[in-house]
């Protein structure tokens, strides 16, 4: 048995393997995972990849990189308002360090007892530092959230504070250390957006159970992840734009303690890896929002219009700096 | 838009997008692809990575790359005895130079449309060459064929040829090139059951609708994936060996033209790349599988011992030295 098979299973623990409440009829250790899916329920299935050195730090901590990458695959469950349920990884490795892999697995199980979701099968490699996870999830069909079902006069929402992760980035790259972190709460607090984001699980089926048919998750930036909404829209019905108020978006004291507001609006608008939820809907639904509003976890930021185009509240098209970070 | 997200859109053509028997209910263009199975089937996954220069020459042509990677993770599938339905692509690129891109669309392309496997979604990054594909796949729960199935007594059957894809390292590596297959028919097949490995399907599906419930790929080799049989199973019963008779291995007449019947036995047993299927019959199912056999497309080797260990037919273990090349 080569090196590499013996990493496979060392993820074969039961902190991976029998998390969450659904199990699978066949878990690692077969050819295949086989998996039943109640016949009203709908598989959501994504797969994300990180690169050491492009989405996160190769002499980041180990764990925090095992937690982030399961927590931003998961996101994309959230988005749909699905539950999670189990996850495939697929991790390639320069070497077989045994520190760096008990780090990693421990990142890795507290992220899926946190979440809820079982790791049922894998592949491990040798080769450059990169990390594909695929996760599976459950949404009732009738209430999948898309990023097709925006309309004209829908309201847009976002959850939690905006462009965070993306401030973190002038700490932990290049400089991957956690001194600036100890010295300063507030920039604590910015790492911790990175490296552990939250994937909005909760909101997203609480949202899909009240109505909501249409939603993203923020990797990418407000505007980029925005657009895909828009242009996902389109695609079904007629050409759509968005006008959202700048000085609406939700900003974090910590990221307005870190740099001045143009700066922080820059941030929120194009900064990604926040995980947070972008969400449109329709005037009849707004009040049932409420609750969630004057509880600080989502924020009206603008409406869709028919003029295509992100415009702000004098009309005018929202063009920012790039934050300076190539998220791919 | 980043330059590999372009990348992304370009694998969202209807050649692969649109292939197969079975729809998406959400494919590409989501946060989550969205899957609906019946009832009565389950959902076979399984997860492989190719690392360039590690699973493949990374100077190979992008075709044969992009036809191998799906090909070798559908064969999985074949070893459940399941039928291919979605994948979704996880591909690592170091730069976005376009005739690659279409080379690879292209195999990838052939192989779903001759698997009739249907791309449901995917992930494009910056990075070292990597392929990460992740196969999902239906089959009836009561004939799901496990490694975990083996008893003493069955017939042990391998398909097709052994070795074969393991000679032809020989020739792609380190030397990319077709100039030796050209000069020779024997290496250009050799070449080709490297590049163009088989899935088993349609044997896969016939055995298990049979009543056959304990097959593998060979993948890492006969021994090793032979091996992962007799501990999968002694983990769910008693412990458990195999008497392999060496002289009735199937080696292709290129194969033997290729090098002694030394070399050939020793690569049967240890190289891997070949993915025929290995898998073993109880007694009183061998009788149904007589017209395969007559077909040549499979071939007795032995059979399940209560004594641990892989022996040959006159009891001694069986020992060869190493392929040379090393398969994670």
């Amino acid at each position: 048995m080569s090196e590499f098979q013996l990493i496979a299973n060392y993820f074969n623990q039961p902190s991976l393997t029998s998390v969450g409440e659904i199990p699978a009829e066949i878990g690692i250790g077969d050819d295949c995972a086989l998996l039943s899916i109640p016949e009203q329920q709908r598989l959501a299935v994504s797969i994300d990849t990180l690169v050491a050195d492009v989405h996160f730090p190769a002499e980041a901590a180990a764990e925090q990189i095992g937690y982030r990458a399961l927590a931003v695959s998961v996101s994309d469950l959230a988005a749909m308002g699905a539950t999670p349920s189990w996850f495939t990884l697929a991790l390639t490795l320069p070497e077989a360090n045994e520190y760096w892999l008990a780090e990693f697995a421990k990142g890795l199980s507290l992220a899926a007892s946190q979440f809820g979701i079982r790791l049922i099968g894998g592949d491990t490699t040798k080769g450059p530092l990169t990390i594909s996870i695929q996760v599976q999830g459950m949404v009732s069909a009738r209430h999948a959230m898309l990023r097709s079902n925006a309309k004209v006069g829908d309201h847009i929402y976002v959850s939690g504070t905006l462009g965070d992760a993306a401030a973190a980035l002038d700490y932990v790259i290049p400089q991957p250390t956690l001194a600036a972190a100890n010295e300063n709460s507030s920039v604590a607090y910015l790492y911790q957006r990175y490296f552990q984001p939250e994937p909005r699980l909760a909101l997203g089926k609480q949202l899909a159970a009240l109505g909501v048919n249409c939603a993203i998750d923020i990797s990418d930036g407000l505007l980029a992840d925005l657009g895909h909404i828009l242009s996902a829209s389109a695609k079904v019905g007629p050409c759509l734009g968005a006008q959202i108020d700048l000085t609406d978006l939700p900003i974090s004291k910590a990221l307005m303690s870190h740099t001045d507001k143009a700066r922080a609006t820059s941030l929120a608008l194009t900064g990604g890896d926040d995980y947070e939820l972008c969400f449109t809907v329709p005037a009849d639904l707004i009040q049932q929002l409420s609750p969630l509003i004057e509880a600080g976890e989502i924020t009206l930021i603008g409406h869709i219009t028919a003029q295509p185009g992100i415009v702000d509240n004098l009309g005018q098209p929202v063009m920012v700096a790039c934050s300076g970070y190539q998220h791919f």
